[in-house]
């Protein structure tokens, strides 16, 4: 994209002022980091995104109250992973608390100026002590180096951290987004188990980064499933340190760059956590095109992404496209059978080309394919499937990965 | 349950005035019953309840037709395995007519007196020439006798048929309830993939049957839910032949006997389809009460029985029941998690007790339950969970099993 920069081992602390540490509390085996601070140097713009599940976690409460009272003031996060604090009633809460009166007191900040992310377990209490002096120890070690560090200690079933950062020139000057997750397993529309982390040393007004958080999510986070569960966690969040000096207000010519600069961050950080989906085997697109409204072709895409007889039909290489329609039909949403179309195609791998797209359904009906040749898209490790609805000009993307054998097996024996 | 006398091998040809032909028209491999005949002697009343999924089969279009056309007066079903026709458009539903036709010539039957059933690979066209054939050979071997063949006949990925008769002693004198029902995979509330028959030779007008037939669905096969998908051809046809001169009416003392047979059998078939899950290792009852109303009970009950991440811990006998409170929180269901009360019992087994009710989370949150009591109760082949919701006095039960790796090797390769 023309003027955004990927930095080399980009992270949460590419941008000016932000810095990390990540240590062990001995929450995971072998002491592997699972505890991490990020902290700017300077009070930030915060805004967050959170779970649409009924049962919400207590750092999901405690942030969303921190964020409406202080969005201006905040410093930074204090993050665990392994135990989510989630079903942990009033004692859940006040260890929330106290995780972020901890990392205050560590870094010498005010009160209420650090968020919480938790990942991990449902329905066990935090380990409070372990935390309180794991957060001590890393608040020593505080340095930009450390950025790709902590997105290793949030890591669950994930098998790599995921950040990156961009370098942008707007019309005000140059600066910097970066963002980290989490999220394996369990990712679903409306942020199931998945943690996300988006900086930026650019001046940004609480309002205009608020807007922008939904949005970018909606297009990202929001647009992946892997199991199609939500999970009582879900939280992105951006700080904004303004540590750049340059300004970006939606009314200024440089709001347009900055906008995508943290649009692709989140993107390539959703396609990180679905290429990495428990057990994954393979990569796939979903276009739906011809809707009445953009969520109504998020939906329906989410639809088929979720269905469980789609993914194993993609773990299996077998062009089951008839699925892929009843899955659409099952979505709730008023389709007309008759008018669908349905098209796929195997995505360009490192260096090859992508494949034709083949027609698999005209008018709701089956087109005939040939077999080999729908065999061949259906077993490539990318794969992109487009559904036109013939019902209007709105469409959206979402992206998910098949359902292998290798994801029961990790889930059916998660807390051992 | 008393007055009910369940009849050893029942089908749906025990009720009086049924016969029934199985026969092979190569759709299966190795000379296996693939298509079916049910007819009855004379004229029946008839309902049915079909997929609310937007893709519907030919079939599903044809029976809801023919049943608005013709109630009173149809004489049976003809069905057939390994073809759904599904998303087979206008060919496909004039293939559903000739199916229907050559059972009704082959028979000698008028024209529009015989359903059609079908279940199989969507996507592709009925193999009708086959199928005619079939029709023909089968309605030269009509007999009471070929009930469980029929039953046999529309397996797909089921390993067992399923079919049961109960004769119920009303005050107007003893009628009969038979039924079959196919299913395995992609079950799920609203019928996925479902195909169930009931007969009985009592004398029934076709209103009270049709409410009888939704009513008994909704306790029964849309209570079950095996992947969380819906299909495009589930069905649930009751048909009642008068043949046992004894007629039920709603006004008239009879009539709760007799919907509890309708019910017991729907239910029982229910059952039988959870239990023959694909690839199922454990059976798993759920319970909601304190819900403000009986629907919102079910799809609360739902959607935990279809979380993945709850059926895989299941598959693993793992007592992560944070999972089954955060499936419970994203069923879109106004909740209030403070409420919530949850237990879980290890279910009687063949000769042994049923084990006590252990208290896993009071008021929404951990309630220190012994994790060796915990282990025991979700490593028991069947489980019941009892999730109170402290809002009202509404309550539902639904069925489902676990979803195991099995599950995922059987359908990752269904059409090959």
């Amino acid at each position: 994209m023309p003027g955004h920069e990927r930095l080399p081992d980009g992270s949460v602390t590419s941008p000016t002022g932000f810095n990390a540490s990540a240590v062990a509390a001995g929450l995971k085996d072998g002491g592997q980091p699972d505890v991490g601070l990020l902290v700017s140097a300077t009070s930030c713009a915060a805004a967050g995104v959170f779970t649409q599940n009924r049962v919400r976690a207590a750092p999901v409460l405690y942030d969303e109250a921190l964020l409406k009272e202080r969005p201006g003031r905040l410093r930074g996060v204090v993050m665990n992973a392994r135990v989510a604090n989630a079903c942990t009633g009033e004692r859940g809460l006040k260890a929330a608390e106290a995780m972020a009166r901890a990392a205050e007191a560590a870094l010498e900040l005010p009160a209420r100026t650090m968020l919480v992310l938790s990942t991990g377990v449902i329905g066990v209490q935090l380990p409070l002590d372990r935390i309180e002096r794991a957060v001590q120890r890393a608040a020593k070690s505080m340095n930009p180096a450390h950025g790709p560090e902590i997105a290793r200690a949030i890591m669950t079933t994930d098998t790599k951290p995921k950040h990156l950062a961009v370098k942008v020139e707007t019309t005000g000057g140059v600066v910097t987004v970066g963002g980290m997750a989490k999220g394996a397993g369990m990712i679903h529309p409306n942020l199931a188990t998945l943690l996300g982390v988006l900086t930026t040393d650019a001046v940004v007004e609480v309002a205009p980064l608020s807007d922008l958080v939904r949005r970018v999510a909606d297009r990202s986070f929001n647009a992946i499933t892997i199991d199609g569960d939500t999970s009582t966690n879900d939280t992105v969040l951006m700080l904004a340190n303004g540590a750049s000096e340059v300004e970006v207000r939606r009314d200024l010519e440089g709001w347009k760059v900055f906008e995508e600069a943290v649009a692709l961050v989140a993107r390539e950080l959703a396609l990180m956590i679905v290429k990495d989906g428990e057990g994954a085997t393979r990569f796939v697109e979903i276009q739906v095109t011809g809707a009445p409204t953009e969520p109504m072709a998020r939906d329906l895409g989410r639809a088929i992404a979720r269905s469980t007889l789609v993914k194993t039909a993609l773990a299996g290489g077998d062009p089951n496209w008839g699925r892929i329609l009843a899955a659409a039909g099952a979505a709730g949403i008023p389709i007309v059978p008759e008018r669908m179309q349905l098209w796929a195609q195997r995505r360009a791998e490192a260096g090859g080309p992508a494949g034709e797209w083949l027609v698999l359904a005209q008018d709701g009906a089956v087109a005939d394919a040939d077999e080999d040749a729908a065999r061949a898209v259906f077993t490539a490790p990318a794969i992109a499937l487009r559904l036109d609805l013939g019902m209007g000009g709105a469409e959206a993307t979402v992206w998910t990965c098949d359902l292998s054998e290798a994801y029961v097996r990790i889930n059916a024996h998660y807390r051992s």
